[in-house]
């Protein structure tokens, strides 16, 4: 078959072993041992593609005609039906990939002349992926995690984060251990009784904290905040939600901070 | 039983019935014959009750005796087992609750004086969801949804918006119809070809529109916008993901709207 021969793919039916296999990935533990991550759909895979080692990428036909030879140690051209059955998502789409995990290569030094953010416990893998996209989007190029912060590549985080995980850098680590470093830089966090974010002087770099959904941030980690924030409601004093969703209230932060520095 | 001849309960199995009624309120079809919603947990019942009538509410023991004589036409108390087996989380909470949806009663005059977001076919439950507790947050009080946008009452845009369904009213309506009735009412939209946000005078007034997940604004609603805005990046004309999620790009813009005006 022309497609065949030119791409050097090869079209065979997915065993059940294979499909099993893709499947397995959405266990952590899995990923952990096998240290490889699953992300599907054209847009996702082609900012991927380049980033990180492609051990194994599935698709149809007509992705395979579009984008020449990627770069992927082994290809397989499938059916819709095929993909459909190998797929975590509700509506497959063309193409999905298994890559490498990065290695970790933490240098907390970054934090001093950066703006990072650092997530206390996040355990949403939806909000953990649509935090890393708008880090990626505010210019934010390192996020650390406490350990118990939901898995970055959990399949519904890395489709949430449309890319970003390609140029946001993951760390997890003792969020604690990694302030007490820090000398002299701001480490700032949101609380119900912060002063307004609009009235501070936000710096150009720093750890910008986000705590838990349900719990806010952790008792030994808020005694090593330096500012305390808070994003006012409007009208102020007003019977609302009590809270904003934390990819949320992140994404206000940010845009404040690069807002003050941009106009400076 | 004591519980029961107080709160005026009656602890019963819940039929299989019932409990098929219950998850057919997944379906937006029987949602909209029955004029109903169900919600779900002790903080979103709470804010729920007394601001729609409530018709069906089945509580574990522990809810009941904290909560005294919830106003439901109905209340049952039910074990834990029967609450999971009715719930539609994965992690079902003390209580559900089935709410009777408000009449529409749409008065187009409140974008003259108020500022207010439409919404041009968002499609995801959650995003509306988030949108609506943000909304809330902002005090943005009327949302206006183009037929093609998710029902705001699908069962996980009722849960994302904590609470926010209670105080911000949903009006499904043209969008391009709406617009048309304003006269010198300024109407924004983002767009990456927009003007920044942070050099823009923004009203008190007014509508947003925020665009679908992956098309943006239609065309037709597009010829209406009188003020295009966009949220810059950073650093600017940096590589990036494409864009942000719709609801953290709503946040964004609203946040600004408000600290603007909050500053005047």
């Amino acid at each position: 078959m022309y497609i065949c021969s030119t791409y050097h793919t090869h079209h065979m039916p997915l065993s059940k072993n294979r499909i099993k296999y893709i499947h397995s990935l959405e266990q952590k533990k899995v990923r952990k041992s096998e240290k490889v991550f699953l992300a599907e759909g054209p847009k996702l895979v082609k900012d991927l593609l380049g980033h990180f080692p492609c051990l194994f990428l599935a698709a149809v036909p007509e992705w395979l005609i579009k984008n020449n030879i990627p770069d992927a140690d082994e290809i397989v051209e499938v059916s819709q039906d095929e993909l459909c059955r190998a797929s975590l998502l509700k509506t497959p789409q063309e193409v999905l990939a298994i890559f490498r995990q990065p290695e970790e290569n933490t240098d907390y030094t970054v934090i001093e002349h950066s703006l990072c953010l650092a997530l206390d416990d996040i355990q949403d893998p939806g909000n953990l992926g649509t935090i890393i996209r708008l880090a990626d989007w505010f210019g934010i190029e390192h996020l650390f995690c406490s350990p118990n912060t939901a898995d970055v590549y959990n399949p519904k985080t890395i489709q949430a984060t449309m890319g970003g995980i390609a140029r946001v850098k993951i760390h997890y680590t003792s969020l604690p251990d990694l302030i007490r470093t820090l000398d002299k830089t701001p480490v700032y966090g949101t609380f119900l009784n912060g002063k307004n974010i609009y009235q501070e002087q936000l710096s150009a770099n720093g750890l910008i904290v986000m705590g838990n959904e349900g719990n806010g941030i952790t008792a030994e980690v808020e005694q090593l905040i330096t500012s305390r924030l808070y994003i006012p409601n409007y009208p102020e004093a007003r019977e609302t939600s009590e809270s904003l969703n934390v990819a949320i209230a992140t994404a206000v932060v940010c845009a404040e901070f690069r807002r003050q520095v941009a106009s400076k």
